[in-house]
Parts: C-alpha cells; sequence; structure tokens
C-alpha cells in the first residue's frame, strides 16, 4: 500500500509505529485477552496505565506540580463552555483575544455567562496582509477573570510566536494544534486545553492542564462533565475515559516534540 | 491465546468479528492508506460512513422517521445535564422516577436547573426484597417538562421491564445498558440516550435518539456540545467525532438484537 500523509489541520496523522503498537495489541492489550476498549477503568492496570499517560504529558511538558492534568469528553469545543464556567468565579468579565475561527467560536460560548471584551488585535493591510499588534498595545483588563487567547488559528492560518503577558490576570489558551510541537513555559499559563485529535492522537479526548488554584471556583449550574473539581476528584474518571491504545511500559501515543 | 469473557456493566465485550476486523483495517481503512482515526471527518468516505451508522441504528430499532439521532461527547454523564438544560423549556418541574445510583447521579444534575420531583417507586421489604410499585400509583405531575428514568441500573442490578405511561408528559430513558438488547417502541419516548461503552462501543460516544418538537427549545445558556438543536443541525458533526471503526458497506459496530 502507498502511504498516505495528511497535512490537514483536523484529525491528523497518528506515526506509524504508535499506529502499528496499536494494532498489533488491539485484540489482546497486556496479555489480557481483551481490548483496552474493553477492559474496567476501574481496574489495576487501565488506572496504571492512566497514571502514566499523565505522568508522561508532566515530563515531556514539565508541567508544575501545582497543575492539574485532566482527561476529559467533550473535545476544544466543550472547553469553549467549560473555561467560563469554571473561571469566571464572580467576576463579570473576561479578555478574548481575537485573531480567527477558533477565538471567535471560543467568545460565542463565553458571551452566555460573562461580559465579554474581544480585543481583535490583527490588523489587516489594504494589500491583503495581515499583522499582529504589539502586545504592549493590547488593552487588557486588569478586573478580567481571564485573559483567553488560541495562539494558532488554523483556519486562517495565523500563528502567534509570543506569550501574552497579562500579569496578575490568569492566561488561558486553546492549543489544540500546537500543544506537544514545542517546549512552552507552562508556568507562564492559568490554564492550557487542547483536543487529542490534532497534535496527540484520536479524536474523543480533550485535555486541560490547570493550576491549582482555579479549580473549585465552577458555577452552581456547570454541568459536572465540564467542572474541573469534579474530573480532579475523579481523576478524570467522572466519566468513563474513551481510549483507544496504550502501553505502560512504553506510552506510545503521545509524539516527542524534542 | 485464552479467550477471557467480560460480563462487567462497564466498558464490555465487543464481537470477536467486529474486533479482528477493526485491527485488520486499522492502519488502512477503505484501502485509503490511511485509519479511519485519521481521516478527516469533513471527507466524503467519512460522511457516508457516519450517515450508514444512522441508518443502520434507524433500522435496527425501527426509528420513526420523526425522531433525530445525534451521535455526541460526553457519555451519558453529559446527558444527565443536556437533558434538563434541553427539555425544560419554560417549564420549572420535572418529574425522575428513582431507582438506583443512575437515576440518583441524574437527578444531581437536573437540580441544578429545575425543581426535580423525585419519585422513589422501589420498596425494600424487611427481610430485604426488592419491589416496584405499580406503575398506576405513581404521582406523575402533568405539569412536568418530562419524566426521566433508569430502566437499567446496573449497580443495584434493578430492571423495569414496563415501559412507564406518562400520557403527553415526554419520557425520557437512561438506556445506557439495555440499547439493543431487544426491541423497543421508540415511539413511546420523547428522548432515549445512552453512553456506547456498555452495549455498543468503544467509550467516548454516546447516543441520543430524540423527538423532533423537543429540539430547539435550549435554555440560553447551555454549552453548544449539549445543545440537540447545535449537534442536529450539524449533522452530528459540531464537534470532531469520536471514531474507531467502521466500514460502509457492513457495519460491524453495532450488535444486531434480534
Amino acid at each position: 500500500m502507498t502511504k498516505i500523509f495528511n497535512f490537514c489541520a483536523g484529525p491528523a496523522m497518528l506515526p506509524e509505529a504508535v499506529m502499528h503498537k496499536a494494532q498489533s495489541e488491539f485484540c489482546n492489550w497486556q496479555d489480557m485477552g481483551i481490548s483496552v476498549m474493553e477492559v474496567s477503568h476501574r481496574s489495576p492496570e487501565y488506572i496504571d496505565m492512566a497514571q502514566q499517560a499523565e505522568q508522561d504529558l508532566r515530563d515531556l511538558m514539565e508541567i508544575p506540580d501545582n497543575y492539574k492534568v485532566l482527561f476529559c469528553h467533550g473535545g476544544g469545543r466543550g472547553q469553549f463552555a467549560a473555561v467560563p464556567l469554571n473561571l469566571l468565579d464572580d467576576k463579570l468579565d473576561a479578555d478574548y483575544l481575537l485573531t480567527g475561527q477558533w477565538s471567535k467560536s471560543a467568545v460565542v460560548e463565553a458571551k452566555k455567562h460573562a461580559r465579554i471584551a474581544e480585543t481583535n488585535i490583527m490588523t489587516e493591510t489594504a494589500d491583503g496582509k495581515i499583522s499582529v499588534q504589539a502586545c504592549a498595545d493590547w488593552q487588557i483588563n486588569a478586573g478580567a477573570a481571564y485573559v483567553h487567547y488560541c495562539p494558532n488559528e488554523t483556519i486562517e492560518g495565523i500563528e502567534l510566536f509570543d506569550i501574552p503577558e497579562t500579569g496578575v490576570v490568569p492566561l488561558v489558551a486553546d492549543m489544540s494544534s500546537t500543544i506537544l510541537s514545542r517546549p512552552v513555559d507552562v508556568s507562564k499559563f492559568g490554564l492550557i486545553y487542547a483536543g487529542a485529535q490534532k497534535n496527540i492522537g484520536p479524536s474523543g479526548l480533550s485535555i486541560v492542564i490547570v493550576r491549582e488554584d482555579l479549580i473549585g471556583k465552577a458555577r452552581q449550574a456547570i454541568p459536572s462533565i465540564l467542572d474541573y473539581k469534579v474530573q480532579a476528584d475523579a481523576g478524570s474518571m467522572y466519566n468513563t475515559p474513551p481510549r483507544i491504545v496504550a502501553n505502560r511500559s512504553n506510552p506510545t501515543y503521545l509524539s516527542r516534540p524534542r
């Protein structure tokens, strides 16, 4: 068969070695005689694997100890709603940097819960060139509950390489299309989230990396599947976790960026 | 290898023929040279497969034309929140039949949005026998937005075989552990939902079968991933759909109950 390369920003290619390993253990995971999809998420083997996956992500991204790593249902779009519902606390305002379709979609969800200041930091010149305002020129509201941005807008092809400086206001980033592609200083963020299907693995899983002091302030009406405290307390197993395949001693579904 | 049988109510066994077929096409779906997990959900091949999956479910369950079939993220627990957020409309009340832990968990989510009448229809006698009140004795509130029940409580091992009569009040059922195990008259329900991982396929997907007149009345603050109208309008592709494996001409991941 001819190898196909997929450069799409949607569901992305997985490494061949990962796919072949996943295929080989598809019906017989860890010599248990069943698939990882069929095994109970309360079994020691599954829990070991899940903990190892978290530890691998922590190691790869050098995630500080005061951050929780959550594996959730609901995709990146679920996080568009989860972020305001968890982080607004008693505040009325949040700031969103507008750079393209993904940040606009995040704003649509956030406006259901808060007064959203949309800061369009892109400027299009007469000849169609797009430039980004200098970070120092952005009007960040010091009273905002958080500042949200999407460092890479796959639809427009716009990427921000600098991390915005937001002072004490927590910075939230939708890293669905950049996570694990390069080193990132997690401590500069209050929260990072990413749908898994672009850079990490199959669709159906989203990853949330959240500073602990931002957990536990969710609005009363939040659906529990979106509540970071519920997910953190349940070790990301409030839902039956989506899974495809993994190996305890050699986790294969995380790409190594360095 | 010795075949393992898993009778757990959690992630369930998938048919061997399904697993072997999924394994064989894991890296090369429909001779496209890539996995179904890697292919775009906007591609004609994927859309054909998704439409065929819906049609197969419609055929198997004889789902009437005035019902939508939605494939969603968020599991059964996501639906615990989605049901009140979509169906309450301008009503204040909903009725929940209490039969065990799953219906109790559904009540926890519903109470965030409405006044919930919990009807405990189970009676435990002194010698530990559990009996169910006759349907005629249940106090159904004619002004309720809907009546919710879970026909099979896997934790307690309690099953209701009769379908509650609720008159004009829409009946909602969490069928996660009964769907596709027997014929069911869908027209008796306003809404049926099920996490896929117990009776249908891998975890990460939930199925919603909802009568069309109940769609489009969601509360303003609903997260879009839980909004039936958003999902229906998007052909269940508001999110990147979770997927594992399927074949267009011979869908293999639905068990055949009859």
